[in-house]
């Protein structure tokens, strides 16, 4: 039975990166930088000051000196200092040639168009080049796009980012128990709650996604199968009873299945199969179980489709409360709180309540894990 | 001069909340809930089946059974058990009545349509109301909406959450320095690196942005503060010659100036001003004070708006190297690594390119941080 780490990678040895587009600026936050963005320019590309202040020449010793000028940081005004000559300059503003010093505000008193300068020594100029050379890399291929990102793309004009084409991944959520959300369900009916889960979790993971519902009935699932998305997920197709049904209609479909079962809770009904580049998985009908599975697992072959990291990023934290083992690895919803992951209150598959403050995603080891020590979790959120 | 502790107060305590609005469940992901979700029903709403097994009754010590039907998760059969009878039941199937025991199909043993049970003890029944009874609160008012709560809403039936309003905001790019990205600077000019962040961080804030670029001209800038949004954002309207420019404007246009300098690096020349429910922040011009004051102030004031958590959750984690003290709180960009924060090369406030890793802010008290001890982060990605 296969483990996280064998699914992982499974699918880092066999998920290719689809192809590339060029992505307007306003539109890539989140998705996955596919090459090398690089300096086309030295930074700064001149020398310019440090702070706001006064550039006077480096070996004046004048004790005081007359303000001769202005320059802005938008100004380019090469301007000569003599000796006794001041220029007001601003924070960015170009330094008129080598030989300057620049003195803060702070340390100047100004009066009538003449200045004392009451410390010197610094030159307070950041130098061409000191940050960035011309063809260094800035952003690296397989960077997520932040906020940071757009804002140093916008300041080497780089405005058309590669990222991956847009994926697109089909939604079959099955079962003769589901009834649309809206719908008030009779006994032995529930709302179908993982159509909502995989939409909203598909925002963030940047997926076409479109949704159908069908019944425990081959024909419907083959039908819905029959298309060309990058990903296919099956919703509760990995429950006891379904298994083998879904089993069936992949292989029928032209599916290979790499995975039957992984060694983990939830989880464990897990299907993973293989046509061409596509792939489906089938998860297990509990909302919970579905949360884990679309976090740990198929989150990791979204990262490879964009051309990013190929498992999830596994952070250290503390963990609040103890948490007992289990022979096989178990995958907690926890709450990101200040000090730490809290786990929360996880009474039986069915209990979805822990769901409200999920956040991140504990990794518990067979031997379990005590109050205060070390874990390694996923974020969620 | 205030600190961020002051800034955070002043927002909390004069930041109203917008007014609240349904909005679709598929649309709702990352607002602010804006009332409580309660059960609707006792959860569950009927005694189920906790796993895939076999229902007999209780007492029952026969030998082995009869397999007399089957439960799946959508049917409900109100079948009553017979001495010597089992019924297949899925995880979810309702259990036909009380008195009656489900094993795991790992116990039994099953063999032309009779089974035996290996092991017995544990009923393995999900009870009425065991994990919320009708009225109990499942998500709380001022929760962010993660994937988790949408799924959560979606069980119960929760379609249209009460979330606040789209908030409005116009961002104004000041400086004659600044062009447009896609444009290549003559010496002396800069790309407008902010009005790209600007529009990324607000994605992620929920904001309805609009946003111009305005020379250091106090008619145009008056005229773009001549509106009804929530929030003004005024780029470079804090650096230094530009502050009293902005300051006079602000008054000029019925704002009160509450904040003209925090007690914080970067960021110390923020303004901050209210007209009415209106707020408006004047930001110092470099992009990374910009990822700051963003981060750091700004974003209270939305989440506030949002009737989200007034100041910025602040996290504890380990930070990887030593930073220097300062006699003013430093707010300094740092990567997430697995092992903790790792503060990213800033060597000077026009340095950009620790924008490319930024994925938190360090808080550094003014003396400093030792490399592995604890320190605050605020997340920004």
């Amino acid at each position: 039975m296969k483990t996280s780490e064998d699914v992982w990678r499974l699918l880092r040895d066999q998920v290719v990166p689809r192809d590339v587009v060029a992505c307007p600026l306003d539109q890539a936050l989140g998705r996955v930088q596919r090459d090398d963005v690089k300096a086309t320019e030295d930074q700064p590309a001149f020398d310019r000051s440090a702070v706001d202040g006064f550039a006077v020449m480096s070996g004046d010793s004048s004790a005081s000196f007359r303000v001769v000028g202005e320059m802005r940081a938008g100004d380019w005004k090469p301007a000569k200092l003599c000796e006794g000559e001041a220029l007001r300059i601003a924070t960015g503003g170009a330094i008129p040639g080598p030989g300057t010093e620049v003195v803060m505000l702070e340390d100047a008193i100004e009066d009538a168009g003449v200045v004392r300068l009451l410390r010197r020594g610094s030159d307070h100029i950041r130098r061409r080049s000191e940050d960035a050379k011309t063809g260094d890399v800035l952003i690296s291929t397989g960077t997520v796009l932040t906020d940071g990102c757009i804002a140093l793309s916008a300041s080497v004009g780089y405005m058309q980012p590669l990222v991956t084409r847009r994926l697109l991944a089909r939604h079959i959520a099955t079962g003769n128990e589901i009834v649309d959300p809206s719908q008030i369900p009779v006994p032995g009916q529930i709302r179908d709650a993982n159509s909502s889960l995989v939409a909203a979790w598909s925002v963030a993971n940047h997926l076409e996604l479109h949704q159908r519902r069908v019944g425990e009935n081959a024909e419907e699932l083959r039908a819905a199968m029959d298309g060309v998305d990058d990903l296919y997920l099956i919703s509760g197709g990995a429950s006891v009873g379904r298994h083998d049904f879904t089993e069936q209609v992949l292989r029928e479909t032209g599916f290979s299945l790499l995975v039957t079962k992984v060694n983990a809770r939830p989880g464990k009904p897990l299907i993973i199969a293989r046509r061409g580049d596509q792939w489906a998985f089938g998860l297990p009908g509990n909302p919970l179980s579905h949360f884990v599975c679309l976090h740990v697992f198929v989150a990791a072959a979204v990262a490879s489709m964009h051309g990013g990291a190929p498992r999830p990023e596994l952070l250290q934290g503390t963990v609040l409360d103890d948490i007992p083992g289990n022979p096989r690895e178990t995958w907690w919803p926890a709450d990101i709180e200040a000090s730490g992951l809290r786990p929360l209150r996880w009474a039986s598959s069915g209990d979805l309540t822990s769901l409200a403050r999920a956040r991140a995603i504990l990794r518990i080891p067979s031997f379990g894990l005590a109050a205060h020590g070390a874990a390694e979790f996923i974020r969620t959120a």
